[in-house]
């Protein structure tokens, strides 16, 4: 039984130190992260925590694997219930607006892409490149599936129209923050329909 | 003559100051400033230092003013030899991609709007408002000549379209930072273009 049962709270050990990594790093960043505060947050010496991830960069590069499986199972996953098409685009467009509402006081994403965008080339940066690229693709796919279904015009640029559903996702970040969700979230709401129409056959 | 010339030299060495603080908190933001590396930058002791700024939160926002008047001097002072309307509107954005360029690597003021956004009410976080909020009355008022000059529809929300500029800005930046400067102003300036021709009477 013990063989068996080792790995399984060893899992447990390592998800409740991710857990905690990204409390942290919500209000920190990913590069504020400190061992010590985190090693003591979940009553392991640093150690313990080296047990389970051999490095600082590892326990980050997990840290945003984690970070970013959430990000998709809250946006994406629920969406795809809805027809592909336009419908399944606002879907995704409003859960992640609901996931900025969330995450108004800090994003561990989106701090993590302006934490590493100018830094040299390192896996936490190659790391973040690809996760956005990959999540720009999920968009583009969706439109595309929109374009297919009639519900945008045949010459739709899905790189340009997921650049400016994206650039808007970060003015709703950005204002939230600073002048409130509400106001944020209605000029991003009415921003989005003049986008979509704007693309409309 | 030394009473003269002592403020004079105070100037001075507040200008080398806060130039050696830009220099830092370009790279490790504004809550990254340290004492200690600025008095050691400009060949001082820390208290060489507060004898011209009272204490660390003073420099930030004189920082913060600084590094905002020569953001307005790049971007908004050039663009005023524009006629009114699209084409100041136009030199506005311009100037500002041009901005993103040069500071694709950190913007402090991006950084602080990210930085102070989440935090409880504090002296920084109101200044980052204030100077957000100015910047967004510039682009309005930008807008609101451009509908003056007919080159939009009387019915332009100067706040949306301001909202969406702001938001492709944002899109440049983390975009540049990413995949690099030359693809993100490409779909910048297309977005720009579709978006200015949304509002054409």
């Amino acid at each position: 039984m013990s063989t068996a049962t080792t790995p399984a709270k060893g899992a447990a050990t390592r998800e409740l130190i991710l857990e905690q990594a990204y409390q942290l790093a919500r209000h920190d960043g990913m590069e504020g992260l400190s061992i010590g505060a985190l090693a003591s947050g979940v009553g392991m010496s640093k150690s313990g925590v080296f047990a389970h991830f051999g490095s600082r960069e590892d326990l980050q590069l997990a840290l945003l694997e984690a970070v970013s499986a959430r990000f998709v199972a809250f946006i994406l996953h629920p969406a795809l219930k809805q027809p592909r098409g336009l419908p399944r685009l606002r879907a995704i467009v409003e859960n992640w607006m609901e996931w900025g509402r969330i995450h108004a006081t800090g994003c561990v994403l989106l701090g993590a892409a302006t934490e590493y965008d100018g830094r040299a080339d390192s896996p936490l940066r190659e790391r973040v490149v690809k996760q956005q690229s990959d999540w720009r693709n999920e968009i583009k796919r969706a439109i595309a599936l929109a374009v297919e279904a009639g519900d945008f015009r045949p010459d739709t640029d899905a790189t340009l129209l997921a650049f400016e559903i994206y650039s808007l996702m970060l003015g709703l970040h950005h204002d939230a923050g600073l002048f409130g969700f509400d106001q944020a979230s209605r000029c991003t709401r009415a921003a989005l329909d003049r986008l979509f129409a704007s693309y409309r056959p």
